[in-house]
């Protein structure tokens, strides 16, 4: 998937990003004793009462139901569908923090980062989410690959970028979540996407470190996931999730966003 | 599922249980200040180098083949089946532990205590699990509703203790995890299973306590999950999970050895 270079630097700044990210919180406590450094360790972005926002494509969208109903009703199966983002919001619903929390998946399949933009308004901003979980960039180069579309890596750092900077404009308190977009090599998946696919990978590392977010490493979990099952265990088509993949994409991320080492 | 007297004494239960089985780890450790108190909150029964060893009936099963050249490679999906099992140990693998596990499956359909007694040597103690996660109680009950079996919930605890007794004597250091029993109130499971059922979750329960084992409340947590989904959602039959129970079972057994509150 990748070579082990960047798989060093992937890791290196994972290491990197994480301890910043934490830094930021214990500074934000204004504290820096050896206790403090215990609890900073185990920091969780989701408190009580929080709301919390699942952005992107197909592969958070798995099927929602998007009628005007089940959007307007936060934590529910049925406007969730059966992917990663319901399995992780039924964890935190069904965990400790119970129904003092707000969950909406907003994914929209096959959205781009220009497509997010569009809807940011009304999809992200107007819900005053408190997290904000984003995977995208699959389609950014898959519907180049087919033609639809012809933005290429820097139109879709550029659009990611300006994406993030009005979130952070709007909802200045917003913790952000920013996951790696991934593939797994099987199905619609071939050799023509490698090395490109690797650039917009590193742009979505990049979009973390500048904006201090946590950062899901979901590409680095699948290529060490296919040492214990074929590709299409995880993806049948080499993007979309089986059940599997999207377990193992929950775990991750409550993991990542509980600071779970 | 229970009356809420019965929810509150498990939970009740659930916090000395887990505490019991902190302090017995702060006892280990010789260590009583703050510091250590800080630690023990965030201990793991998964060390580096673990045997980790999965056992109970077809909720663990999950349709694992069973053939030996599957049972004699440790950590890769066709030995493991399709369920929690499998979802919590790639959950594992793929974390921050990687190939220095060895996780197992021995989980066999149709299985009640006393098949998992005969088959206890060669199918747990040979195996050497520093850590021996059980699931099984729900065909000691059933199978009796279908005439195919005699056994009591005294018989479930007679049983359940010997082989717990004999597991601790034959691997005096082993780390139990008991997980327990649990049904959704839809496809097979009908009125006929209460309060009676009730009996066989307490029973593990009481085991769990003996033991000082780490406790993983399935029950509780799909009583709380249908607030979200309906019982369909989380098993079809009433008893085998779908995806969606599964990955929420991995979730919970994940928190449960990691001690994540």
């Amino acid at each position: 998937m990748s070579n082990s270079k960047s798989q060093t630097d992937r890791r290196d700044f994972l290491t990197t990003s994480l301890a910043a990210g934490v830094a930021g919180v214990a500074m934000v406590a204004g504290s820096g004793n050896l206790q403090a450094a215990e609890k900073k360790k185990h920091y969780s972005l989701i408190q009580p009462g929080s709301t919390i926002l699942f952005q992107g494509d197909s592969i958070t969208d798995a099927g929602r139901d998007k009628s005007a109903k089940a959007e307007a009703t936060p934590n529910m199966q049925p406007g969730f569908g059966r992917g990663y983002a319901w399995m992780a919001a039924a964890s935190m619903l069904v965990g400790r923090h119970g129904k003092d929390l707000t969950i909406y998946n907003r994914g929209i399949s096959g959205h781009k980062v220009p497509d997010l933009a569009k809807r940011w308004k009304k999809d992200c901003i107007d819900l005053k989410p408190d997290v904000l979980s984003i995977l995208i960039g699959v389609n950014d180069i898959w519907h180049k690959f087919a033609g639809k579309y012809d933005g290429t890596v820097e139109t879709y750092e550029t659009g990611y970028r300006k994406l993030l900077q009005d979130t952070k404009a709007a909802l200045p308190n917003v913790k952000l979540v920013i996951c790696e977009p991934f593939v797994l090599k099987c199905g619609a998946v071939d050799d023509k996407w490698f090395p490109v696919f690797d650039g917009y990978r590193a742009v979505a590392k990049k979009m973390a470190e500048e904006q201090k977010a946590v950062f899901v490493p979901f590409q680095s979990m699948f290529d060490e996931a296919i040492n214990y099952a074929p590709p299409k265990h995880w993806a049948g088509d080499g993007v979309h999730p089986t059940p599997f993949g999207a377990a193992l994409m929950a775990s991750a991320w409550s993991k990542a966003v509980n600071h779970v080492s």
